[in-house]
């Protein structure tokens, strides 16, 4: 029989206690931030039950990691304290399950009053400090289609792309929380014959479909992470919207990649879904062709069931294969998914695995770049059309994994376009 | 007459009154990390003068600033506060200028012994916390030396460099304070003919002689820094050692520019040399050709002179511009010097002006990928000759301005080479 919390939670919900997502909130405007988990149309305040001691495993009690204004410090307690708030979550919030003599949350009315937030009423926030932020070149359908609009098809895909993870890193300090509006960016586009360069607002903005691993022990500078022990650094996925100015990027990304074409924005999902949750939807991996050198070499490789969905009401769902990641950094990272089909490390500074966000088939297309083909077609959308995205639109993913029952789902990750100043 | 301390400064030292550099050290190895700055052979503790109640400008008086283990605090209070502490600072240390009725450390022994540390004593740590780091692509001869290279003469220097500040975002997590070791990378390099890709240590190690530009208040996302406002945003410069895997970095950088092959660590020099303790080595920047675009040109444009020093004992000392620079971010930035000859801004999310590090003679070569051709010819050193870094070779930068009768130096850059394991 199903775990059921004693809270009501309705069968569509992406937050039942199998669940159980990590995320930074306020109750009021004017509160701190603290830690909390979403329990259907819920926030569990994990500051008061740190506070009420119920934390009472060796990892966590006494710990001051739910008192801190984001997650940092609980991720660098890794896996074990990781499991170990779960499990004390479960037992918590169950309808079955009674630790002691007695059910702790379920049966202590003020406690119940102090903890549960509705999820109306509070305010979600970035659910860590980032400390670095690296964008894996995951998709090989979505780097051959780049790669044939920006360089022609005899150049698509260079042949590093199948040997080791391609990279580059964003801007940590602009990685903004879902609902956050994003200001189209102003910069500078190809001349066209002996003109200057253009400079005005992007003339090409579009958005991209994608997911993100929040990385948390982290590991000592030239120390690497085996990628046998990679998953253990990764806390969880969120979604994420890479947000794209195509003429911008086009113009400024040879020879150091790109830079101010995605500096400008990146939005998350506020909550963080754990490894541990996304458990029951492991499956195999799509076989690696050219083989793994052997460091990239896993003994047993994994992926995750989710379906996405984006730009609600504009574009079909899809369904997407999503294996975890992780790199090597001291600190807690987020890092966006990698190379296609493979599992792969870095020795020295990075072990990732890799989601595929993008298929072959149009329909799975995650950017407008790929829909429209870098504005060459429009796409007809609830009667209007659209080459890239328009001041005012709003562009709203989704994801979710279907379990017996229930969801392990990701909530939404929103964004919408402000003119340029 | 020029400005002196009442503390006794060598002519030699690069830290007289006129100088006096921000940096986070340690009195004794178990204290916690704290603000100082350099005066002769000394730090001067400033949280025992800020506990003190020594700073009593409108800025400082009452901030718990100079109470962190980092100067992110103190940035953040922009330029204003900067003037300010430098003005106490330099009234405090004098040996001539008495602020109100008496010398407020000079005269009172009992605050000298807490506050004065003999820097042989001290271990310094990195000055701030990290938000982002960008490395910009600055010099035209490093430029065009690196594509004739990597590309060939045709395709040396690509069309937007001359427009705009080409860069990257690099990894801040694996930033460290100089006199910390690095271990030799390991990575892939190019496959020769059928076999697959090397795997193992770096086999062309490099250093790359750069300076680095230390960016304090930064701007809400969306809201770029005005091109005329930007040398607001920019606390000081320190040197920067850009370690390089020269096969790494081959492989791996199309389409989306360098990352392991140099990420596994970035060095730089403890303390931060203030732009106003710069301002008397201002110096006009050279004509920009193209002209640049309205938004990226400043109406007055500054260089710094500063001589900079690679390798001790290996290469002649070297004359180079350094111009200052600033990026848009919301917390505390280190960013990387910039294009060759100009001023710069990006009117979206960065604003960087520009050094140069290399010139185009030889013997101003910054890097071993120059000066030994990418391995092609040998480098005489001390009887000994490099093509590129061995293990246990230590690469050592120093920079100066020269005033008269005074030095405004950056004291050393320094790291030692240990082997991959």
């Amino acid at each position: 029989m199903a775990l059921k919390s004693f809270i009501e939670v309705s069968p569509d919900s992406h937050f039942p206690i199998q669940n159980l997502p990590f995320g930074i909130f306020k109750p009021e405007p004017a509160s701190p931030p603290r830690p909390g988990v979403a329990i259907g149309d819920y926030v569990l305040d994990l500051s008061t039950i740190s506070v009420s001691g119920l934390f009472e495993g060796p990892f966590l009690s006494g710990s001051d990691c739910f008192l801190q204004p984001n997650l940092n410090k609980f991720l660098a307690l890794g896996r074990p304290a990781w499991k170990e708030a779960r499990a004390t979550l479960q037992n918590l919030l169950s309808g079955m399950i009674i630790i002691s003599d007695e059910a702790k949350l379920r049966d202590n009315p003020s406690l119940r009053e102090k903890s549960l937030v509705p999820m109306s009423k509070v305010e979600m926030v970035l659910p860590i400090a980032i400390g670095d932020y690296t964008d894996f070149f995951s998709s090989m359908y979505h780097a051959r289609n780049c790669g044939i609009m920006f360089r022609g098809p005899e150049n698509a895909i260079n042949p590093n792309w199948f040997q080791l993870p391609i990279a580059y890193h964003g801007r940590s300090s602009s990685i903004v929380v879902s609902g956050t509006e994003i200001i189209r960016p102003k910069g500078q586009g190809h001349p066209s014959g002996n003109s200057p360069p253009y400079f005005g607002p992007s003339r090409k903005l579009d958005f991209e479909l994608e997911m993100a691993a929040v990385v948390g022990p982290g590991n000592e500078l030239g120390k690497p992470v085996d990628v046998n022990e990679a998953g253990d650094h990764i806390f969880g996925l969120v979604l994420m919207n890479d947000w794209s100015a195509r003429d911008i990027q086009a113009w400024e990304y040879v020879p150091l990649g790109p830079f101010l074409g995605k500096s400008f924005g990146t939005t998350i999902s506020p909550w963080i879904v754990t490894l541990d949750a996304l458990e029951p939807f492991a499956c195999n991996s799509p076989k690696q062709d050219p083989q793994p050198l052997p460091y990239l070499a896993e003994k047993i490789s994994k992926n995750y069931d989710i379906s996405l969905e984006e730009l609600r009401n504009f574009f079909c769902s899809k369904r997407v294969m999503i294996m975890p990641s992780v790199l090597r950094f001291k600190s807690n990272q987020l890092v966006k998914k990698i190379h296609v089909w493979s599992q792969e490390a870095t020795s020295i500074t990075c072990k990732a695995s890799a989601p595929c966000i993008a298929k072959q088939e149009p329909e799975s297309y995650g950017c407008l770049l790929e829909l429209t083909w870098n504005g060459q077609k429009s796409l007809s959308l609830n009667g209007a059309t659209r080459k890239f995205l328009e001041d005012g639109d709003e562009v709203i993913f989704s994801g979710c994994s279907k379990g017996d029952g229930y969801n392990v789902g990701f909530g939404t990750c929103s964004g919408k376009i402000l003119p340029s100043p």
